[in-house]
């Protein structure tokens, strides 16, 4: 199967079991979480399906997982668009929960994802093994919360109001943080649901983490707002340190470039068996979104 | 053990527990979580401890089981008194998060807090059996999330721009989710830790949410500001429907303590084990904050 298909084949699973799970939620919040949850580029459960794939994990149970981590993205995507935060009226080139509904439905709705996502990972047919789930639980709130995401996000605002601009190494940490932990994570549910040692999925996702907030950056600056479907050249404007600004464009590429391959070296052990994910790393640089 | 002792031993456990586990966050949104989960009454924490002394459970799990339901409860009130939301000033007689710092760390700290609470609850020292930590997480999920809390909360949001005020049936409904559903949960959360039939114990629950509730409305109606820790008035101001404007102050109190009796008499097989149990039914109903 192709790189294009498997990802087309993912995207739509995913979607059918957001679709299932989130039946049960009504009125607008419930509204709402279906909105956010629906479409992009659905990277996250993508590297759940597989890196779960590769160890043989039964489909069904990686689509939980990929359903949940989708759910976690989609939330701090509703919050960090909020007037209070990021201010942003469009993303995916739609408009913002709080601009379609209003910021109450906002801040609910991400609420009820971050909830949902955990519901979903304790149930029984996430995995019959419960030490699996509670690991799936744990992990997850950890890379989500104050020491994972939310971590980042606030080092985020505080380099907002700083009178100096961040360093590369404390764009990298904070990159790491808020953009790469969700990027983690999914690689670590594939190891946790093949109960298999995480360490080279760890290792590959920290590559593909860094590269994907380089491309982003690059976005920002080259992109089309209409492609890219949210405000570009964002970043430039506010006078925020970027890998971009920091680096200059033509390097910030080369090290994104090398982080591909540096990310497609930890995969050889797993021969061609990893193509799809060799070809993840690649699309991590290489979208136009 | 008088109530009273055993409620402040309890308060200090939880708070020791609480500044335990929440060690791990720093910066502003760490402090922020401090802060919002400090003071309190602990009611559903003590609900915790107590349910779960009745079936035997060792106090340092039921202490973790505690921890995460005052998270949750302080996560809730945090983005609960956001301008978007209730827009409230004072919480405990404090100024509330948003207002102390910003609505970005008010929102931030509220979506770390209900991460943490998931992974406490999911960590060994919980529980050594698996199952019984995905338990904790999956109804904590379900009744915090869209088909719980949030789903009452949004009930609430409705209420405010519709037409005709909420019946006695509506309001009893909405309450049951929106401040019901977090004071069910410490019940559940003893028989889960104790492995045991939960209907006993939910059935005095429901009977205290309730009265809990009709309580708050008329601690709005009859309470001073600087008692309660928190603005009084206004659901009367705002021309809200509550218990006591449906009912009348003299039948909402009657309701009230008919609620805690039949709370007491579901503790009755438990004999005086369950002494500590039917004292919070009644501190439901009379205390003054």
């Amino acid at each position: 199967m192709s790189f294009e298909t498997a990802l087309k084949t993912a995207q739509d699973d995913i979607q059918a079991t957001l679709t299932d799970l989130l039946v049960a939620f009504d009125g607008p919040v419930g509204d709402a979480m279906r909105y956010a949850t629906g479409g992009g580029k659905r990277l996250r459960g993508f590297l759940v399906l597989e890196t779960s794939a590769l160890l043989d994990v039964p489909r069904e149970r990686a689509l939980r997982a990929a359903a949940a981590i989708e759910a976690v993205h989609a939330y701090s995507l509703i919050h960090d668009d909020l007037p209070c935060m990021d201010d942003d009226n469009l993303r995916r080139g739609q408009p913002t929960v709080h601009r379609k509904w209003n910021e109450a439905t906002a801040v609910l709705a991400g609420d009820a994802l971050q909830s949902a996502a955990f519901e979903w990972l304790a149930a029984p047919l996430t995995h019959p093994d419960a030490s699996v789930r509670a690991e799936l639980v744990l992990t997850l709130a950890r890379d989500a919360g104050a020491t994972g995401m939310v971590w980042g996000q606030a080092l985020d605002m505080a380099a907002e109001s700083a009178e100096d601009p961040l360093t590369l190494e404390q764009i990298t940490e904070l990159q790491r943080l808020k953009t790469g932990r969700l990027l983690e994570w999914p690689c670590r549910a594939g190891a946790i649901l093949g109960q298999a040692d995480p360490v080279h999925l760890l290792r590959y996702a920290a590559d593909i983490g860094l590269a994907f907030q380089i491309a982003d950056d690059l976005l920002d600056v080259e992109g089309e707002a209409a492609t890219v479907g949210k405000a570009v050249g964002k970043d430039a404007d506010a006078g925020k340190a970027t890998f971009v600004s920091l680096m200059g464009a033509d390097a910030a590429r080369d090290r994104a470039h090398a982080l591909v391959k540096s990310a497609q070296d930890v995969l050889l052990p797993f021969g061609t068996r990893a193509a799809t994910l060799a070809a993840v790393a690649r699309y991590v640089v290489t979208r136009d979104k």
